[in-house]
């Protein structure tokens, strides 16, 4: 089937919506739950969500619909939330919300073509990649990421199950 | 860490808001996608969880409290959902809406104490398993059932991604 961008911009529309839903009001017990040293917490995942916002999604699609002559994307920190200061999450939500809303407002204001999908930008590790590639990824990301979030509050009860640890795939290693 | 009931309550709780705002006026496109013959989409998976409301949780936890002499559950019919007719999504999210408040009104009536979280009921494939496993369980359920509805939304676009399939881990096999 080919990439629909209405499609895309659907599900990108919704994910300030779910993760509020999912992580405001929740008590830190579950905010700053992790899979372990050096694994992610839900609080975590939202400001790196913003960081892509800031730093890869949009700014490579420009780029690919540029007409400058090095196509090559900046490498994406995928650490960089780790290291910022602590906000608290009602204000990482909304950032993120404002964000993502200028985001789609850039992508729809390009009346981005069947021909502009397919223009293609540079990779830092996999070289060419076109831009159905990089918004497809986008959407993708971010569905990972609520998968990560609803993974990582799973596995807390991970002893606690007991038995059923059989049936739940989400605690499977 | 103990297993403490507020905290589940707390996940419970909001369960049908992340449905509804991930779900709620999603194209069809969207709701039927599924990872392949035999496999669910988010639209089953909806009607899953209403199914497990309405006879899992709760009943089993009655079982658990009870007097009764025999305490075996019955078993879960996890197909359930896939022969029922066919409501609009809006349907089915009002009515796990209603469901899972109704059974968080019980769980809460019911003033579980430390030494009721130890009671136990049989499980028809697994044996004897204490109350606080089949709470923990319910709320890694949900969770779950949040991250493969993700999932089978994330592999639509499995092949689109192209060369960043190697950074999606919910596209892993």
């Amino acid at each position: 089937m080919p990439f629909n961008l209405t499609h895309s911009i659907e599900m990108l529309q919704r994910t300030p919506a779910v993760l509020r839903a999912f992580l405001q009001g929740l008590s830190d017990h579950w905010l700053h739950a992790n899979e372990g040293e050096g694994t992610w917490s839900p609080y975590d995942v939202v400001g790196h969500l913003i960081h892509g916002e800031k730093t890869d999604w949009i700014p490579r699609m420009e780029i690919i619909l540029s007409d400058v002559a090095d196509k090559t994307f900046e490498p994406f920190d995928r650490f960089a939330q780790l290291i910022q200061e602590q906000k608290p999450l009602d204000v990482l939500l909304n950032e993120f919300e404002a964000l993502r809303a200028k985001s789609l407002r850039i992508l729809q204001s390009r009346a981005i073509s069947e021909d502009d999908l397919m223009k293609t930008g540079i990779h830092p590790a996999f070289g060419e990649v076109q831009l159905y590639q990089l918004l497809s990824t986008w959407v993708a990301h971010d569905l990972g990421h609520i998968a990560q979030i609803s993974r990582v509050m799973a596995h807390q009860y991970k002893e606690d199950v007991g038995p059923w640890v059989a049936y739940l795939r989400i605690l499977q290693p």
